[in-house]
């Protein structure tokens, strides 16, 4: 049901069956390798392309959460997914080969929690019983196709992110499990006049701060409702710009606020302002997140996936960086 | 509620509670001029480049259909928008101008009947009063992007498509009007192996006709049953394929089979294939046929929108095109 101006309430039961992670070498250096499933070697992931390599571990990603929920790929209904690469051809390629019907959406990094939400919807609605959401995204095909060809060496500043290499997929369905997703929260699509594609967090926090302030009018709740609120990706720069937006707005977040892109790397692994991507959400919410729900550590989370809706065309033609955020809550239900 | 393997049926009541449709100036020649809302004189519409060009088309799309309907903007619960072009830019920096919540999506030239489907659900299952499914192609950016650079005046083979210049939306709403969405089959993607970006036609057939045996099948219908089945830009290539392929699974479609592509323009006018882009089976569903259904010349229709999911950096990596199509049927309330 609609809750609020911009909120859906999932009334009927929507459950997270499975999850599963999978990220590159980086990740797996980082503080949350103990809760990926699985982490390659290499940025190649044994492809001959970078591209092939990204499809890779989404591909794997959705497997694993396949095989850990013992479920059958023609017992999924739908298979939602979106990256960030030209044409959506991470999730397209990668759909291909799964025998389902396929969606693909295209929010940038805020694409894991469109996915969520929308998978949530249909299973709400009971149009499916068992959706598989999905994201991906790989930094060497991030860096060329929206920066410059890594192989310049470009030096950056320290406002830039690093792209999650890494994919997170979850099994939403009807049956009652251990996560239940309660509700979610659109974004709208929001521009403060950031036109650096190297500061990705200034662009994007505004957006964050409109989603999490509509959430909170939208379902008459107060920060501390929740044990972590989780940004996407707004990194370094980011996160005192959304904390310090959404106290004017009168809500104290500091207290339970986290960043998926703080958290997912050491300081010393020379991210810049922290890592980005669809990925980055993707897998620490699939991952972390929910290792500590499903441990009794946490109970409900808000996560807000953050996406800098970027292109290098239209950036060239003098316009600004439009951003956008979704959020979506899980909650741990109790025995 | 789910009906068969892959499709919905809108048991609460969906409608369309109006729609629009805008062009370019070679549209406006072809047969169907007088069933679009407005077309623009010159190719650029009034703007500075061609990919600014296209968000016009797409912001007056949404544009006339609030004002058709007498929407206001913040009683739209929510736009989903795709187009052809990088990271979804049309639709994206339209969503910035508009006060609504936004989903991007990415199914090429299905991108159409992707948006109707989703929205439909999110009526039906109560989430949203009011949605704007929306999308646009345009022949300059589309050239550019995916084949070559227009100045360089390449002669293309008979097999090869002309993207439609124009934009389509629809307002679907759980409020009763003279047209219903009744329900939807989900595509999966579909690869046959074609590597030509210049025949477009080949690529999508296959999957055009496994969307609608499998529509067939989850409905428990046949092709009697629709006054037409429209693919949206298989052209005259892909439409003998597709009746052939639909054929060999036990389906004749010859009668009502009809194909935007073929539908758009005159054969005069040079076209080769014929139409195709996202806003191919948009203007000619939203223009032509939902005229046609107002005027009580249509009951039932079933739409299957095409695309061909195609990306220039993969196809260099020597993969082939996949392709998807998702159909919606609408039709006429009786009073």
């Amino acid at each position: 049901m609609k809750q609020g101006k911009n909120s859906w309430k999932f009334t009927n039961g929507v459950y997270i069956a499975g999850n599963a992670t999978v990220t590159g070498p980086k990740e797996a250096q980082g503080p949350l390798a103990d809760t990926f499933d699985y982490s390659f070697d290499d940025l190649y992931c044994n492809e001959k392309t970078w591209e092939k390599a990204e499809q890779a571990l989404l591909k794997k990603s959705i497997e694993l959460t396949l095989s850990k929920t013992n479920t059958r790929q023609d017992a999924v209904d739908l298979l939602i997914s979106g990256d960030l690469l030209n044409q959506n051809i991470s999730s397209s390629y990668v759909a291909r080969d799964l025998d389902a019907p396929f969606f693909g959406v295209f929010g940038a990094c805020s694409t894991s929690m469109e996915t969520v939400a929308i998978s949530s919807s249909l299973v709400d609605a009971g149009h499916c019983s068992k959706v598989v959401a999905s994201t991906s995204s790989h930094y060497s095909t991030a860096e060329r196709q929206f920066r410059y060809p890594t192989e310049y060496g470009i030096q950056k500043p320290n406002t830039a992110h690093c792209t999650v290499t890494g994919a997170g997929s979850v099994l939403v369905q009807n049956e009652k499990s251990a996560i239940q997703v309660e509700g979610a929260t659109i974004g709208k699509v929001i521009d403060y006049g950031v036109t650096n594609p190297l500061d990705m967090g200034s662009a994007m926090a505004p957006a964050a701060a409109n989603t999490i302030v509509q959430h909170f009018k939208d379902f008459g709740r107060q920060p501390e409702d929740y044990d972590i609120i989780l940004t996407g990706d707004l990194a370094s720069v980011g996160t005192p710009i959304v904390k310090k937006l959404t106290e004017q707005s009168g809500y104290d977040i500091e207290e339970v606020h986290q960043d998926c892109g703080l958290m997912i790397y050491h300081d010393s692994q020379k991210v810049n302002a922290g890592g980005s991507g669809c990925a980055s959400s993707a897998v620490v919410t699939y991952g972390y997140i929910m290792q500590q729900m499903m441990e009794n550590k946490l109970d409900k989370v808000l996560i807000v996936a953050t996406g800098a809706l970027l292109s290098p065309t239209i950036v060239q033609q003098k316009e600004s960086i439009p951003c956008i955020a979704h959020g979506v809550v899980i909650k741990r239900v109790k025995d």
